[in-house]
């Protein structure tokens, strides 16, 4: 069966782009190596009739296909499981930008565009496509909305969801959906676009998009901020929000570890702050130029030192020192990995409910494992915490992971639920973390999905055993 | 049968909220008397539960059942069929506030709220809740988001899905799905929120949201701009937007012929420009303050005047003058009901597309029907046009309604269609637009919408024949 299978892919896209021989591992094993499957071919169509033909054929077949973009995944969404059966569908030939339209602001890209590329288009033509995170020199703006990514200017800008518009789609029969559209406003029945976006594969095959383009900012600048607590941090980002409107496009938080650990790992990053419990970084987007932005980001300041809402500040005096501040930012993930692995959260909860949630989560693992170090920062701007739980100093970083994963998931998710959170807040579930959606996630909201999967993907053959 | 159904209805919410005698018109007929049914009941829940045990003794007898907000829609989408079997669900009495959060910038509120006082509790935290539409006094919160809303803020604050962060929702079984969120990301499964926001009641009954508000701009300025063609209006509104980016929150354009309606019906309305082929009317939204937001639009527009992209212009000197520019605006639609009634298109296009869409359209119609007149105006910076078309001068307008609307509809909606636009841009499908539905859509959108239908609502029992 199998060996129809592939004659019947070959026959879809090209004996060329049916892979089954050598060293298949760039796709069958995620950039974290925490899942290494076995694909039965890698099949890389190079146009939406030929992703059609490959879904059919492998429906035909009972054959169950792993969508995949840039394999920059989280959560095991995007690699084959280890059985050798099913067909891993790489997107990345798909790579055109179909057009542009400026006075519509839209842009048409192929699902296997990556991001870079798409903001380079968008860039071309005197816009802004403001979707923008640590993979985007790899990811694919198809992954991108199969997971609905979040980065860095989500509380400006929101996430994938937020900025397409219309989706091009191969269903689970092999029909393609035409749904992409330049339109704002579009009230013809259901939302289906934003049921595929997020979805991880499971109900279809997104193959092309409709984004939105906004104007580019005239200045861009950031600042950093010294808070002694993070209710002070969530004072501040209300602050922020009532002066700055629209024009606050980042409002990020990390802790006093998660900058130690840059101090420690790489010496050479300046911190223009002295330590303090929490450094929030600021990004100011001003329609008017470089002078009204640093009028505008000095005023607030002032007002926060005033009112004790921040304990010191640092407005980059020039677009090199606003990158060593996103820099400091970004290093985290690299200093943490340079001081060994950590169990990793990327969680979400209401602002106003950060505080109370660290203040009992930090106890409670305390509790359980007297000595334990957080690595606590993200998008506080958004409600977005990396909530990474490390050993205690002295013990080793992988027996850690090993063996206290389980305990410290369920204290951190634990109080993530009962603080009205969210387990993955941009991350997705992917193979991670399906069992415990089973566990958090509203029954009836379960029940609805797994409707919707069984109506739109009824043999099962879309990314079996991800998110479901 | 429908006596143990009325037994099972009054158990379900109290006798005195099952209304099945008297003048029921207030629910059985819209607003604007294009449909007048009959109910079996009006049955009026006053909480969640009763919504869940009303929608359960629907199901086990199977009666239908049709949600209503404020009876506002356009299409026919809220009022019973003539049958007399159908339950009229009013969610008028659950209009409580659940809560604000502030620091969130969340509110929670009952489907059965009026949009108004939504926004007034909004505006009581300091806060904004920027849905606004000519209904806002009667429609309903819930009614809003099942229709998905859009109204005159979409341009910078997005349709009502773009305004809400979480649901609660009563299923076809009559299951309960606490979806209330005030996370503003969440990656944990499908997107049930946006699959049922615009559902317009047939996949179940929104019965909360929770909401996201917005800081208030320190000031709100209004202005008038003339323009000899469309392609100079989009012209202007790419101006406006790379100037005042997120500023720029209307942007509403009007054809001499609205303009002259309302002079002729309205002549108390003073028109501070002289008569232009189009009108736009600018709004921006300012966090500094007045004189800052003056100073940003005269510096806009006298660079429009210069590069000649509008003829003339008048900035609002006065709140006063702002609300009376806005009054022009809306006075459109109550003019064209005084000159008699006309063929309304609620559509949508890529901005880009519309000065091809108008020029084509127009000569259409006048091929067909010499002298027709166009009420042409709407959210131009959405590509929202209501495109109404007026009977030729000496022709009774209710002949011409009644003998020219399929015909008209057919050249519009085809037009649309050949340009990449909606037939429904903010006013949903309803019983009014269920054929065009099945013609103009994408036949797999068609498709896997019906799944959807199929498999969260089997027995049919959510507003049939509504959409679908």
């Amino acid at each position: 069966m199998s060996a129809a299978l592939l004659d019947a892919l070959r026959n879809a896209v090209g004996a060329a782009h049916v892979l089954t021989e050598g060293d298949l591992s760039a796709w069958e094993r995620d950039w974290r190596r925490r899942w290494h499957g076995k694909a039965l071919a890698v099949v890389r169509p190079g146009s939406t009739a030929e992703v059609a033909a490959v879904v059919r054929a492998c429906a035909a077949h009972a054959a169950s296909i792993v969508p995949q973009g840039g394999n920059t995944g989280m959560v095991g969404g995007g690699v084959p499981d280890a059985t050798g059966t099913q067909v891993l569908l790489a997107l990345a030939r798909m790579n055109r930008i179909r057009g542009v339209d400026r006075a519509n602001m839209t842009l048409t890209a192929e699902a296997g565009c990556v991001l870079q590329s798409v903001q380079q288009a968008a860039d071309d033509a005197g816009l802004l496509f403001p979707l923008s995170l640590a993979a985007e020199g790899s990811c694919t703006i198809g992954g991108n909305l199969a997971t609905n990514a979040g980065g860095t200017q989500v509380l400006r800008y929101g996430n994938a969801r937020s900025l397409c518009l219309g989706l091009e789609v191969v269903t689970a029969a092999g029909e393609v959906w035409n749904g992409l559209s330049g339109l704002r406003k579009d009230n013809t029945g259901y939302d289906l676009r934003d049921l595929f976006i997020g979805s991880e594969g499971t109900l279809g095959v997104i193959t092309a998009a409709t984004l939105t383009l906004h104007p580019r900012p005239a200045a861009t600048m950031t600042a950093l901020a010294a808070c002694t607590t993070l209710d002070d941090c969530v004072a501040l980002l209300g602050q922020a929000q009532q002066r700055l409107g629209p024009g606050l496009t980042g409002f990020e938080a990390m802790n006093a570890f998660s900058l130690a650990l840059v101090a420690r790992h790489m010496p050479q990053l300046r911190q223009p702050l002295a330590a303090a419990p929490w450094t929030v970084l600021l990004e100011l987007s001003d329609d008017e130029g470089e002078s009204h932005a640093r009028a505008r980001f000095e005023a607030l300041l002032a007002d926060a030192l005033d009112s004790g809402t921040i304990g010191d500040a640092s407005v980059a005096e020039s677009i090199a020192q606003s990158h060593s501040m996103w820099h400091l930012r970004e290093a985290i993930p690299l200093a943490q990995a340079e001081e060994g692995l950590n169990i990793k959260h990327d969680i979400s909860l209401p602002v106003s409910s950060i505080p109370a949630f660290c203040a009992a989560t930090g106890a409670a693992l305390e509790r359980a494992i007297a000595g334990v170090r957080l690595v606590n920062f993200g998008h506080l701007g958004d409600g977005n915490l990396h909530y990474n739980v490390q050993a205690p100093a002295g013990i080793a970083a992988d027996a850690f992971l090993r063996e206290r994963e389980p305990e410290v998931n369920a204290i951190v998710y634990d109080a993530v639920h009962a603080h009205g959170g969210s387990i993955s807040a941009e991350h997705g579930i992917g193979a991670l973390k399906r069992d415990e959606l089973v566990h958090y996630k509203d029954a009836t909201a379960l029940a609805l999905m797994r409707a919707i999967k069984s109506a739109l993907d009824p043999h099962g053959v879309m990314n079996p055993g991800r998110v479901l």
